[in-house]
């Protein structure tokens, strides 16, 4: 039963074709740019025109150095599109590293942004491997730079229709870098057909409780797009029909004042963001505009201090489990029909797990033999995961791909459990968990008990080396306010009682901290904390 | 960048995965069975170890002679996930018809419906090629049968853990076959991706507007399983997490309890069955239980005068277009923010299009040379289509495959045209379109109009062979009252005045008819109607 017609490829530019035509009037937003889609669509063709006289071609890498803005929507459609590759460097990275990566990438044309010339031009000598720069200013002004073949991103754009190629879905449409325990941070990248599938499955699961996204919603998403290119989200919203509100580089006055002003009702972001948006001093004159959002954590365990404060203002969240490998988020604590009927406080918790898998994901909990463990809520094990849309592997690094993909089962080096419902919660990263006394202690539980006591700010557990359990936990605690070790210990008593956590997973030391270290995607850096005992 | 791992393909076994466990509870009901997913996903299971202890192997074809039932829903999961094909036959179709595309399909098993027994029966020896029958019955009795090698359904089941293979997302999920205009009916068929795909797609577009499915919602699909495996309905909800009521053989009545009964509030089918509803004697009394269900509609136009009558019951309708090659609809009327800002009876009509092109949806009209025609709303072409899950050609029938499939676009031999927002209304099959004096009338607008005109009830407009204008119009008409021909006529004046319709359109001749054939599906069978001039 087959014939050698061929059928349609899974590609961006129809999902682009689909929000330009479907939401045409529907805006992204940048600073004082409101672009609707139709009108988006038209840019991301001028991009394209201009990119081509430059002689960007099929196979190319594009890379791009700049926070969240409107261009960088634009390089995230065009260059892909053109069936060239877009690099999304992190440009939290130190210098170095950032040209470790765009030289490994093979980076041939560099969209940059003004405020990272500096950077780039002390490292000039090193870049003779790029082809041609295109700066990008908001200032108005044409940068002056010591680079080699450099165009202005506005002359650059050729204001005529451009016609994107018929891409083949395998087509790789970007590629980015992830930072590991050990080493340079390895290079992951996706395919079109991938972040169609990918795309395509967000959309559908956005609508299920506890997100409830319907097309009235608007949209801010705190992942950089240089990170996952932002889970997905710009080309999700070309599907669900969403405004979309650009911040730049993340600040939160400006991300409230986004809030009040554009009307945000959903975000996805890390944790760590959403601790300093409602820490921030001035958060109560915000708190109307705060009712009804719904946030979606991924990157990081919520802890349930933060999901409790956020329930105070009428913020929904919900958390998801994933990886730069794993395309972002492989799990969403979306309601199931069995955890809708609970009462709330029940629906919180899970909530709060990392959720459940997202259609077409297949994950379990294995043992270091790689058999796999029940789904009991207890039987610790790494993560590992499959579904159509993961990385095939890490860049020019068959070693590690081949331990990434053991036995045909995407390894996540993360640890976690599975309850009778399907629900995964992440543990700790393998590296992070306590073993002490022969047991697991998981720093994330711990840290997310501590984080309900009075007066706590953020926290984060270690485990450092002892003679007698071979490991304990220690805990580095930023104040909210006066707070000495007694309050945490009565506090964490209470936790022992109420059948929370053991009596002996109660740290051993708790050093008191003006902030924690936090990694470029505004993790907790718990390398940097292990250096400080 | 490309490393030798694979990723996971798409197939049905991973949606049934996902709609067992999350949607564990919700149930899919049968006249007194009520089955949850995660049962319904154990019973796929026996009924695999059954087909497998009685020979059934991958690449094989198992037929389903059978109304719209929950043993029918075990088979459209359970034999794609073995790797074998189902095919679902078209019990409408006259018994030589039905032997010719069993023959053609080459099935090698059949479950069959006891009541379908003496047709099968009667040729007997014609079905020599059939290795295995599995009869199913609602008696609760083993039914005595002539056939050889038979098996009784409920004895095959076997319960315990089947282990379904890992299929490529490639393998042939399912074969059906399609009436045209002349010869036998012809085989389409579709792949396990292509029916994730289209699934997937449907579940996300399902909750836009006007339909605004959620997971609360129940469903009520009366599309039959024979009929493109109900536009994949039976695997769409086990994404989106519906309850889904199963009716049988059609018949009003029934319909009307189960409503009420279940709850039902979304409904997919043709405008025919809708009109049998709202025609139905004892509707009144069923007022209530229809205000708030929405009912999408495909296979024809839906008449205006249907709609406005759907409306006062609280109705909400949206059409639908697509065709047994295109797996159902690929055009949805959801509105797109434009058509949402729109009032209400603007939204109506935008509702009564065929709608817009679903995601990864390519849909064009042209002219007779293969041009595309401007999207005006005025010029008339054919319809043709690109989408990742449409049938990839008729089975074993190379050439009329290359004319459907000519210059890579599917021909669906219809003509319509797309307006300034991209939404498509179908005018005609080609052989329906009436061109007279060189200009071509819609009958489907035509018929839309006439079924406003009071007292219609049902009316399809053919045209027959006129000397001076090359064709004319003639109306077949239902009464639903008091009627005389020169109501119609004074009605059809009004409609001039009102700029719906062209003078010159009005029918020579309006018949007067009991009642209108149907096709197999519950069209209007246009070919049966033009025998009566």
């Amino acid at each position: 039963m087959s014939n050698p017609v061929s059928t349609q490829d899974l590609t961006i530019k129809d999902i682009l074709e689909f929000g330009a035509t479907a939401w045409s009037e529907t805006e992204i937003v940048y600073k004082n740019e409101r672009v609707t889609f139709s009108q988006f669509k038209e840019r991301v063709s001028w991009l394209a025109m201009g990119l081509t006289e430059l002689g960007v071609r099929q196979g190319d890498v594009v890379a791009v150095i700049d926070w969240d803005t409107m261009r960088y929507m634009e390089a995230m459609f065009a260059v892909p599109m053109m069936g060239a590759t877009l690099h999304t460097v992190n440009v939290r990275y130190p210098p170095e590293v950032v040209l470790y990566t765009m030289k490994h990438a093979d980076d041939s044309y560099v969209i940059v942004r003004d405020e990272f010339l500096p950077l780039i031009e002390k490292f000039k000598d090193a870049f003779s491997f790029v082809k041609g720069w295109i700066v990008y200013s908001e200032s108005g002004n044409r940068p002056n730079s010591a680079l080699p073949n450099v165009r202005y991103y506005d002359d650059l754009l050729i204001k005529t229709h451009f016609d994107f190629p018929e891409l083949g879905e395998e087509s790789v449409a970007m590629v980015f870098y992830t930072s590991g325990t050990t080493g340079m941070p390895k290079g992951v990248w996706f395919t079109h057909k991938q972040i169609a599938l990918h795309t395509m499955v967000l959309t559908a699961v956005g609508r299920l409780p506890p997100l409830n996204v319907n097309p009235d919603d608007v949209f801010m998403i705190l992942v950089p797009l240089f990170h996952i290119h932002s889970w997905d989200y710009p080309q999700t919203v070309m599907l669900s029909g969403n405004k979309y509100v650009l911040s730049g580089k993340y600040d939160v006055e400006n991300i409230l004042e986004l809030i009040r002003k554009e009307k945000v009702t959903y975000t996805a972001t890390v944790p760590t963001v959403l601790y300093m948006i409602l820490n921030h001093p001035r958060i109560r004159e915000y708190a109307e505009y705060l009712r009804g959002w719904r946030v979606v954590m991924g990157g990081a365990a919520i802890p349930r201090g933060l999901a409790l404060k956020a329930k105070e203002f009428g913020i929904t969240v919900a958390s998801g489990y994933g990886m730069s490998e794993t395309h972002g988020p492989v799990t969403v604590a979306f309601f199931s029909d069995r955890v809708s009927q609970m009462n709330e406080n029940a629906r919180l918790n899970y909530a709060l797990t990392g959720g459940r898998p997202l259609p077409m994901v297949r994950i379990k909990v294995v043992d270091t033999e790689g058999r796999e463990l029940p789904h009991d809520g207890r039987s610790v094990g790494e993560i590992v995961v499959r579904a159509p849309w993961l990385t095939e592997g890490y860049l020019k690094d068959p070693e590690r791909t081949s331990k990434l993909w053991r036995n045909g089962w995407l390894h996540t080096g993360d640890l976690g459990v599975i309850d009778e419902f399907g629900y995964v919660t992440f543990m700790d990263r393998e590296g992070d968990a306590i073993k002490s006394g022969g047991e697991f202690i998981s720093t994330l539980i711990l840290e997310s008990v501590i984080s309900e006591c009075h007066k706590v700010g953020e926290v984060a557990v270690v485990g450092v080396k002892d003679e007698k359990w071979g490991q304990r936990p220690v805990a580095f605690i930023v104040k909210a306010g006066t707070l000495e070790e007694g309050d945490i210990g009565s506090c964490l008593e209470d936790a022992v009682k109420q059948g929370k956590i053991q009596r002996w997973w109660i740290p051993d030391k708790f050093l008191f901290v003006e902030a924690l270290p936090k990694t470029s995607t505004n993790k907790v850096d718990k390398k940097e904390l292990r250096k400080l005992i």
